[in-house]
Parts: C-alpha cells; structure tokens; sequence
C-alpha cells in the first residue's frame, strides 16, 4: 500500500495538480491507499439541484435517470453533475481501513457511515442500481467508495434510521451555520423554508432569535405556507414567487412591519433567485446562500447593481460539529422529526 | 415623462418581472423616465473576466470584439458578456436628467461622470465603436446610456484624468471591502496582487493590519514579483500557480512562518482558483472572492471536500463610500498613483 496525499490529489487524473472536487476525472480504482478507507455503499443521495437538473434532462423517465448518472460516473471517476457541478453524499459500511488510519479513527470494519464530504470529490464506483426513489433524490445502488485522510463522515446514530440520519445529514451544514450566523433579535428570512434546508434552517433560527427577533418563512404557494404555519417553526409565513425580486420585498416588508430584514438566508434548489435574497435585506445586513444553484456572478452585480451594501456568504457545507448539531434537532423537535421521517425517507 | 420603477424593472423585455441586472433583454430606448439619467458615453471599461474571454474568444482579432460588442449590446440592450455574466463601467457626460431627480441631487447637464453599476443592467446605445485599447479593457464609443434611480455614480474629480479614475473606480469595491473587513495583526494573503485590484487591495491591506499582521502578494512569474516587491504593497511576495492549490498552500506557508492566514483575497480574473483561495486559509478565517470568474458551487463544495470551516464572501462591488476610499488611496500613493497611470491609462 502507499500513501496517498490527504487531499486525496494522488487519484486526479485530469488535470493533473488539481483537487478532486474541481477535477474533470480521477481514479475510482477500488485498491485503497494506506491513508484511505473503503466504503461498501448502499445509498446515495443525490444533491437536490443536481438532481433537479437530472430529472428534468431525463423528462421524469427513471431509466433514463439511471443511465445517465451511471455513464456519469463511469466518465468522472465520481458522481459529480456536469451541469450544476454539485455531488451529494452516501451511505453505507466501512469495508477497510488503510494501515496509516486504523489506530488514529474511531471507526471499525462493518460501522455504518455517512460521508459527509460530497460526492462530487468522491471516488465511486457503481455495480448497479437497485432503485430510484425520486421524491427523496435517493439512490440505491452496489457499489465502493473511498473517502480520503481528509474526508468527513459520521457513524450513523443508533437511535434513528439510517435514511433518516442520512436525509438530516444532507444539509447539516445548513442549521449549523444559521446557529453561528443568527443572533438574539434578528429579524431572518427564510426563502424556501418549506424545503429540507429551509424548514432546518426556520427551526434553528427561531431558536437563535429569542423572543424579540422574527423568522419569516417564504413558501410558494398556500398548501405549502399552510403546512409551514402549522409547524411553528416561523413567526410569520409568506407566500411569494422568489424569480420575482420586488414581489418577495413587498412580501417581507408587510410581515416585518415595513422594515427590511437583518439576515435572509436562501434555502432553494431553483435559479435565478440571488435578487430575492438580496433585496429585503437592510444595508449593512447579510445574505446567506445555501443553494447549489446560485450564481457567484449574479449575486456580486446585482448587490452592486441596486447599490445594496450588504455582506453576502457562500454556505459552506462544513462547519464544526455539524452532524451532531443537525441529528441533535432531530431528537429536539418532534414535528421536525416526523416530517423528515415522512417526507424525506420511505 | 413616466416615471420607472426605482430599480429599472420598468425596461426588463425578457424575462418580465426580474430586474434589469439578471433579465436577458432590456429596453435602450434612449427616452427617458422621470426618475432616470441619459448620459453621454464616452469609454466603457469592460470587467476584466469578460474582456479575457471576448479575447479569447475572438482570437485577439480588434475587429471581431468590436462586432461581438455591437451584437451583444443589440441583443441585450446592455453590455453584458454571456458567457461570464459580468458588465463593466462606464464614464460620460450627464446629458438630461429626469424631472423628479433634478432638484434631489447633486448633479448638472454637462457634469462628467463614471457610474459604478454594472453595465450588465445599464441601458445602453453604442452608435459606433471608435477604438478598442486591449491593454486596459478600454472602449471608447460613441453613445448614450441610462441610470436608474437606484443607480451609483461618482463625479470625476477635478484632481485627476478621468481615464485614471475610471481605472481606479471600475474596482473601487475591493479596497474598500479590505478596509472593512481586514483587522489589525491580521495574516492576509492576497491571490493576484500584481492585477488592477490586487495592488488597490495589497495597499489597503498592509494599511490595516499595521506592525503586527503581515500581507503576502501571491505573483505568477518572477518578473512579476519583482514588480509587486519594488511597490511595497506587500511584506512579502510568494511566486505560485493559482491553478495548483498544493503549491499555493505551501508557497503561504513557507512566507507565514507555517501557519495558515487569517485571510484571503481572490483577486484573480481567472477561473478554477477557488481552491487556492481556501487552503491556505485557518479554521474560522476568511476567504474573500472578488473575482468575477469564481465558481459558487466550486467554492462551496471545495470548502466542504476538505473539511474547512471559513467563511466565504462573495465580493459585493458596492459597499459606502467605496469611490471615495479608492479615489484617496491614488492621492495618497505616488507609487500606486504612478502604476495606475501608466499601465490602465495611456
């Protein structure tokens, strides 16, 4: 066995110097490294946007699902999507671990684990796929995966479902990030609320505001708003079309007496929704994205272009501890468990 | 005369409902709204991401960016590159202004001035291209613009060429933002320092971080870190592949006494080097993205593949007072006053 760089640049084949995650192709050759731990996979789960993208390309067909994200990953090495450029992450059983990190981790042969490092660094390789579930962007396939000296994961907890642990952990960077971001008196908008992220997000904010601050959750039309008011998890809810800018700062401006907020924190898997993020938000505010599907062009000109001073972040989908932080909601809120539990696994 | 929407969505053709910044077609009819400003072009000063690929594109050919120019303005009603999204500024002569602003501000017909919103969501009409200079992203043209209500501009100062301060303005965000966001005794790496806005940024920075903190100017060759040592602007120069992020991060550390940084400024006008920009970067630090050819997905999935907690920020091009702190920072340098002068002017 040799040791691979911890960043795992050793299995890149095109271009070469490259990391993984912006690499066109790298090596899913399944001998591990002596830095490197084996992955038996069972499920991945497919980023949102990405599979957005992929349900649309395919016209909802779940063969053809199927056989583009197999040539996907028999071009890329990974289960990185061409288009959004996004991955996801995986589970599965620890199969081996490399000589170099067998004392070091508290990991064993046959543990349950979820990567928490994306897919679109990955080395994967697909025997076959089982099943699709598409309304939970799940995949069930055979497979091998290797995660890297710096991968991430997280032992899967005994006291829930493994899809359900691995729903949860999909977005742990999400809740995580709004616990270090959101302050007591904060007014916070919540756009895509009713989605996984979103409703993680509403929950975790309306913990962090405290009694004089203010969640507003966006949702797109009134089955969802209803849904949303009965979880609890907002102050108040709005109904508004997000690919519309000004629709959504009149929206937010009537549920926030006429003011605009402090912090907005866009939860969507859909394009073209910088603006609405951008424009209720008061200067010296800040803008949060988590969504994959955001522009990095269009956020930085059109804050400019409206003269908005505000500072906006990218979401990083690491942060200190968030596994335990995003599970820990799960055994907090009942409501938030039942839903992940009904809507998010099968 | 009508009066228009204060953000321009009164001229958004396509698609109805966004604002002018991410719509594909605009209205440059040159009547004016009440609420809006004709300005009589001069020079548009392309964003140097978008002039790199027009370049690029055209193969160097003068006369094949000229017409991709001319085509794109057609189709668009607006200066902005499809491939990057990104615009760029331009500088003019206040030609009528709107009756419900003629009393509200500062300006007169005849007034020459730069605006600092993006030409991506500026209204614009080139009756002829008079000349490219390709060496400074520079086209003079003849004719006429529009600025929205909400629309930024500066007065050319009295003090200095207007090509000067157009040279300096057309990046007056990024040296601003350094200045709000750098601290005493910081650690600040600075990934194209040699570039336009690197040097404004380098300068500002080792103003901020004062005795205690250190400012490292990342240069590709040797003949440019010659040039970025002769400045100053840096306590220390690093030669580095922005595209390999294992040699930046090395490089960083070798002139950091083997720590990571506090901070990093991406500076770059090219893509892929978001990676570079993370890496070298502490757990908690920061990574600030001025470039326009920062990937948003890349940035958020290479922070997470390598487990780093930072806090990216995408580089807002408007923040107070920003044409003010750069226009200051050329009267307070010679030596940055001198290289503005002789390479973004002619």
């Amino acid at each position: 066995m040799k040791r691979g760089n911890r960043y795992g640049t050793h299995r890149v084949i095109d271009p070469l110097g490259s990391l993984p995650q912006p690499a066109q192709k790298i090596s899913n050759d399944m001998m591990i490294y002596y830095n490197e731990i084996l992955i038996d996979v069972d499920y991945l789960n497919i980023d949102s946007a990405s599979f957005t993208q992929l349900k649309e390309e395919a016209g909802g067909d779940l063969e053809k699902i199927k056989s583009k994200i197999v040539k996907i990953v028999q071009e890329r090495g990974k289960m990185q999507n061409p288009v959004t450029g996004s991955g996801g992450m995986l589970i599965g059983k620890v199969d081996e671990i490399g000589e170099a990190l067998k004392y070091k981790i508290d990991l064993n042969i046959g543990d349950k684990v979820a990567s928490l490092v994306s897919l679109s660094l990955t080395p994967l390789k697909i025997e076959r796929i089982l099943e699709i579930n598409p309304d939970i962007d799940r995949v069930e396939i055979e497979g091998k995966a290797i995660l890297f000296e710096s991968g991430i994961y997280a032992k899967l907890p005994e006291d829930m479902e493994a899809t359900l642990a691995l729903a949860a952990l999909d977005v742990a960077g999400a809740p995580a990030q709004v616990k270090n971001l959101v302050k007591e008196g904060d007014n916070v908008l919540i756009l895509g609320a009713t989605g996984k992220s979103g409703l993680m997000c509403s929950y975790m904010a309306k913990k962090m505001v405290g009694n004089r601050g203010k969640v507003i959750g966006q949702a797109r039309n009134e089955t969802r708003a209803e849904f949303l008011r009965k979880t609890e998890f907002c102050h108040k809810v709005i109904i508004a079309d997000v690919l519309n800018p000004i629709n959504v700062l009149e929206e937010t401006l009537k549920a926030n007496s006429g003011d605009e907020v402090d912090i907005a924190i866009n939860c969507l898997s859909i394009p073209n929704s910088e603006l609405s993020s951008i424009l209720p938000v008061r200067d010296k505010g800040i803008v949060y994205f988590f969504s994959m599907a955001t522009s990095f062009t269009k956020a930085a000109l059109g804050a400019e272009g409206i003269g908005k001073d505000v500072t906006m972040i990218i979401g990083n989908g690491y942060t200190k501890n968030h596994a335990q932080i995003t599970l820990d909601l799960l055994r907090e809120s009942d409501t938030l468990r039942k839903i992940f539990e009904e809507k998010y696994t099968n």
